[in-house]
């Protein structure tokens, strides 16, 4: 993921796009492997999806396609793969739809700027689409609009990932070295080790995610029953096999 | 900024300090570059670490320095810099100092575990401190405990970066010719244009960051002229000239 935009950088902006996106890929077993969040700099935003694009399946962005001059991901997304940007005629009608004084919409044809060869992401809001090009799909930073044209992309299906948790009312160094030696029992499944603070009492939660149900099921009875063991009955039991 | 931790990947945990830590930063004068949110693999942040401390002058990490077997931030710094991982005197102390059933102070003891030369980060909670080695700072990824990591460090003020910004009742294709005009007219400040819906209403809050006040003033004057022209006049202004 790149989340593009000179305002999350500076603290104008609070990042908001990274959670939902993570979430949803998740549930469609794609991993997320890593997010940068990049400035609004043409070669910047360029020689980072070259990079990126080359080393995962997948390269999603946000932020930088809208109507004014800041906005310059289209641009830069040309850059990188060298072509020419050019007027959509599908996202340009969609434009022209909405009345508007000719100079807003000049403005607005600004968002109808793909690269050439692109293909085009839906907007449920009814505004502007996004587009792709190969790997890399350009989404808007807003996230209402984001969540209007992620749903939208047909995502290769990976083998979803399923998880479990339990919390104790422990503080994580109590149980370190029980939950070390579950997850080395169970290498295939990855044990996270989650400290929190509520109503000022401290606790742990464990999650286990994996795309084994079974496998899980087992590293969860396991991790309970050292638990108990210690005199420590779990406080919360979550499951979610469903996501899919 | 390196966030480190699957869980900020997987949609389970919402990253939360890149707001803060970028806000910090930007009034003492230092911009954040870039921000990259990676997983717990050893080989992978060494890499990263490797990667980005030699292009920027300060590299911040948060996460993954806790008692349990997936915080391995420590380790991974210190395999960036091919030195061996080595007790820390002063944490231990200070870890020793908290009464603790001997296994339980096993574990808390990983986390006085620092890369050979490192030097501490004060952590003002009176938790076991961070640690920095040459220009790569390592702190807690729990929210209260960053916030008690960061302002103890002595960052080499740069020029502080000060603000201004505006707000329109209008949506930012109408006055996106306008912005990319004051734009050229400034070309050492930074006009940002952030769309908004509030209460129902579309609006564009108009940003000028900069290190000299004077140039952002004259700069505000023009565009709030220029809009006048247009029979729009702002809705608010704010400057923010303290931040140092």
């Amino acid at each position: 993921m790149l989340l593009i935009g000179n305002e999350l950088l500076s603290g104008r902006t609070r990042e908001s796009n990274l959670h939902y996106i993570a979430t949803y890929l998740s549930s469609k077993g794609v991993r997320v492997a890593e997010a940068r969040v990049i400035p609004d700099i043409h070669q910047r935003i360029a020689d980072t999806v070259n990079e990126v694009r080359k080393e995962h399946d997948y390269v999603f962005t946000t932020g930088g396609i809208g109507p004014t001059h800041d906005d310059i991901t289209a641009e830069s997304i040309a850059l990188a793969f060298d072509v020419p940007l050019v007027e959509n005629e599908t996202i340009a009608n969609r434009i022209k739809k909405r009345t508007a004084p000719a100079s807003t919409l000049v403005n607005r044809l600004r968002m109808a700027r793909v690269p050439q060869g692109a293909s085009l992401i839906e907007n449920l809001t009814g505004g502007p689409q996004g587009f792709y090009l190969e790997n890399v799909y350009v989404m808007a930073g807003i996230p209402s609009v984001l969540r209007a044209m992620l749903p939208t992309i047909d995502i290769t299906v990976g083998e979803p990932l399923h998880s479990c948790s339990l919390e104790v009312a422990l503080g994580e160094s109590h149980i370190a070295h029980q939950l070390d030696q579950v997850q080395q029992d169970f290498p295939t499944i990855e044990v996270g080790s989650y400290p929190f603070v509520r109503d000022g009492n401290i606790g742990t939660s464990v999650v286990f995610r994996g795309t084994e149900i079974e496998q899980l099921s087992v590293a969860f009875d396991s991790t309970k029953k050292v638990l108990l063991q210690l005199g420590t009955r779990p406080t919360e039991e979550t499951f979610d096999w469903d996501s899919s």
